[in-house]
C-alpha cells in the first residue's frame, strides 16, 4: 500500500465535469489500496477573474489583501472535489494551507515555506479519509493568509508529499507528460518516460513548461518522485526520478526553448576585477534576475559583458545599466528583445563530447548564427534571432534522433 | 469618538463601483473621528453561483464542505473592499472569521457562536486601522469551518459590536430602513425612524425582511442599538433601540405579511390532557418549527387543533400528523397551502384597548375573513386566503393611520 499525493491543476478541476472525473480517479487509486493525498489549484481561469476585480476596486494591489484574495480560489475546487469524493463514495475533507500545516514567511504574494506540520492530514489519513488540501497557500509566522507564488500547488504538493514521506507526487496536468520538444513547435516530440532531476531542471529552467524549476528543485532535494501526467487521458506520463546509474542515459533527452528574454549588452568595459561585480550587484539590488551571462575575450584590456532578463524587466535593467555605465568606464548600453534561446539537455551529454559540435554543426548547416553560448555538464543553450527559434528546436530535435518513430 | 461597526450585505457589494462606493462612506466614516469596523457579506449572487456548482458535481451537500465552499464568497468580498479602502488612503485589513475569533459550536450550515475573541480586531482597531471582517463564518471548537446560516452576517457584525462594545451597528442595505408596511404591498408606507427591539422582533417575526429575527434578539440581550440603513442613498434609516419610557408609543407601528406558512388542522381531538403536548414533541422530534397554534373551543370534550409550519416542511409535518393520528384518537388531519398571515404590531397597543376591534372591523368590511388569530401584548396576526393579504395589508394601513401624508 502505497501513500500518494495527488496534485491537480487548474484545468484539471475547470469545471463540474473536470471535478467529478478527479474524484473518480482519485476514488479508483484509492480502492486499489493506496491512501491518497489531494492537492488542488483554484479552477480554470478563476484567479484572473478575481485579480481583475482586484484591478476593478483599486490601482494597487496590496499584498496582503491580494493573498487573502487569490486564496479564495482554493477553497471553492477543495470543498467542490471534496463533494464529489462524497458523491463517489470516498470520505473526504478540505483542508486550507493554514489547516494543514503549510507554515511560511510573511513575504506575501510569493511566501517560502518554513515548516510544514501536517498533523491533521496525517491524522485524516489514518482515519482513512482523503485531505484535499488547498494549493498555493499557507499561514505566516504573523498568523496571515500567504500565497507561494508561481508554481505555489506544485510546492504545496511536493511539499506535503516529503513532509508525509509519500511514495510519489503525482502532477496532473493538461499534457500528458514532459516532452522531447514543445509538441507545438516539433509535430512529432516524443513524451519522455523517465527523466532525471538534474535533467528535469535544465528543462525547467530553459523553457519547459510543464513544471517550474522551484518544485523539481524542491523534489530534489527531499528525494519525493514526480509523475507528471494528464487528467483527461489518465495514461501514465514521466517519472522524474533520481538518475539510476546502472540505467544508459539518453545522449540528449530534449530540445527546450524560451523567447520570454532580452538581451543587454554592456560595451567597452574595462577589463579589471570588481568591475562585473558591481554591475550585478546593483541589478541584483533591484530585485532582477539574470539567466545568461557571456563575457567575451577581452583584446587590449577591453571587454564586452552580455546577460539576458526576463522581458518584463529590460527596462528597469537597461536604466541600472544606463547608471553604472559611467562608474564602471564601460561606453555603451545597447539591449536586443528580439532574441530567443534553444537548449539541449541530456544527461549522457557528459560522456559524449561530439554533442556540442553536432549541435553548431546542425544550426550552422541550417543558416541559424549564434549570438551567445552557456553550458552546463548536461546542457547547451544557443541565443539566436527570436524568428529563427523554431526551426532551430526543430533541426535539432531531428539531428538528435528524437523524432518519433 | 464612537466605535461604529458598518455592516455591508450582498447588493452592497454587488459590483466594483459599489464596493468602491462602500469604501468611500467608510472612509468618510473614518475621517469624521470614529473607529470603524467593516463586516461584509458574500458579493450578490455569488453565494447561489457556489450552490449551483456544489449541486452540479454532488447530488448531496456535506456540510463541512458546504461551509468551506461558501466562506469562499466572504473572503472574496473582504479582500476586495479592504483593498479599496486602501485606495481611498485608509489603511485596512481583512480577518476571516477564524482570524476574528468567532468561535462556534460544530453544527455545520447552521453553527451557533459560542464565544468571541477578537483580540486581533480590537488590536487593528487600535492601531488605527479598519478590519474588514468576513460575516457569516466561524471557525469551530473542532477547528473546521463553519457559517452561521440565514442571516448569519448580521450575526457576525452584532455578536461583534456586542464584544467590542461598540456605540452602534449599522446594517446596511438596498432598502432606507423598516418600513410601516412592505412597499412592494403598500405604496405611501412610511419609513419606521426609530422602533423598541419588541417591536422590531414581532415584525421580523411576521414577515419584515429586513433584519432575521436572531440578530434583533441577540443585539436586544446585548444591548447593541442598531441602524439599518441604505447603502445606495446613505441617508438615514431605522434606529432599532431599547425601549425609551419617555418618549410617546405607536399604537401601531407596521403592518406585516408573511406567505410563506400553510396550515394544518388535526380534528375531532379528544380534549384532554397531554393530546397536545403527544402531537408537538412528534414534530419537534422531526425538527418542524412550528408557528401560530390555534385550538378551538372544546364541544362535547372534542376539539380541533390547527397550527402554522413553513410550506417547505408541509409534507414532513402532515406525514407526522397521520401517523399520530390514531394515537390520540384524532379524526382527521387537513392541509392548507393557500393561507396568509397579516399582523399589526405596535408598543403602544398595550394601553390601547380599542386596536383589536378595528382590526377585525376593518377586515370584516372589506369581506375578508379571519381563520385563524393570535396575538401577543404588542401584536395581532389574523390567517387569511392568500390573496386577501396585499388588501388586509394597505386596509389596515389606513384604517392605523400610517399612510405617508
Amino acid at each position: 500500500m502505497a501513500l500518494i499525493v495527488q496534485k491537480f491543476g487548474g484545468t484539471s478541476v475547470g469545471d463540474a465535469d473536470r471535478i467529478r472525473a478527479v474524484a473518480d480517479h482519485v476514488a479508483r487509486t484509492k480502492a486499489a489500496g493506496n491512501d491518497v493525498v489531494v492537492v488542488v489549484s483554484a479552477m480554470g481561469k478563476f484567479t484572473d477573474d478575481l485579480i481583475r476585480l482586484a484591478d476593478d476596486v483599486s490601482p494597487t494591489r496590496p499584498p496582503r489583501e491580494l493573498d487573502m484574495l487569490l486564496t479564495a480560489g482554493e477553497r471553492i475546487s477543495m470543498a467542490l472535489v471534496s463533494m464529489a469524493l462524497g458523491a463517489c463514495g470516498v470520505e473526504a475533507a478540505s483542508f486550507t494551507g493554514s489547516q494543514a500545516g503549510i507554515i511560511t514567511d510573511t513575504d506575501h504574494t510569493r511566501a517560502k515555506i518554513l515548516e510544514i506540520r501536517p498533523d491533521r492530514i496525517r491524522e485524516a489519513v489514518d482515519a482513512g479519509l482523503v485531505p484535499v488540501v488547498a494549493g498555493f497557500q499557507g499561514v505566516s509566522t504573523e498568523r496571515d493568509i500567504t500565497t507561494l507564488g508561481r508554481g505555489g500547488s506544485d510546492v504545496t504538493a511536493v511539499a506535503l508529499a516529503a513532509a508525509l514521506k509519500a511514495d510519489v507526487c503525482e502532477i496532473y496536468t493538461d499534457v500528458t507528460g514532459v516532452f522531447s520538444a514543445d509538441p507545438r513547435v516539433v509535430v512529432n516530440a516524443r513524451r519522455i518516460p523517465k527523466v532525471s532531476f538534474d535533467e528535469m531542471m535544465e528543462i525547467s529552467a530553459t523553457g519547459g513548461r510543464v513544471l517550474m524549476l522551484r518544485s523539481v528543485e524542491f523534489a530534489r532535494r527531499h528525494g519525493v518522485p514526480l509523475h507528471v501526467r494528464s487528467s483527461f487521458t489518465w495514461e501514465p506520463g514521466t517519472w522524474i526520478v533520481e538518475e539510476d546509474p546502472t540505467m544508459e542515459e539518453a545522449v540528449v533527452s530534449a530540445v527546450t526553448d524560451d523567447t520570454s528574454e532580452a538581451k543587454i549588452t554592456v560595451g567597452g568595459v574595462p577589463d579589471r576585477p570588481g568591475v562585473a561585480a558591481h554591475l550585478f550587484r546593483q541589478l541584483a539590488d533591484r530585485g532582477i534576475n539574470i539567466d545568461m551571462i557571456v563575457q567575451n575575450i577581452s583584446a587590449k584590456g577591453i571587454t564586452d559583458i552580455s546577460f539576458t532578463v526576463a522581458k518584463t524587466d529590460l527596462v528597469a535593467a537597461s536604466e541600472t545599466c544606463d547608471k553604472v555605465k559611467d562608474e564602471i568606464g564601460a561606453t555603451e548600453v545597447t539591449s536586443d528583445d528580439n532574441i530567443g534561446r534553444v537548449s539541449i539537455i541530456g544527461a549522457g551529454m557528459k560522456s559524449n563530447p561530439g554533442v556540442t559540435a553536432l549541435m553548431f554543426e546542425t544550426l550552422s548547416e541550417n543558416g541559424i548564427n549564434i549570438e551567445m553560448i552557456s553550458t552546463s555538464s548536461i546542457r547547451i543553450s544557443c541565443v539566436m534571432r527570436a524568428e529563427k527559434v523554431a526551426d532551430a528546436v526543430r533541426y535539432l530535435h531531428t539531428a538528435f534522433g528524437l523524432d518519433a518513430a
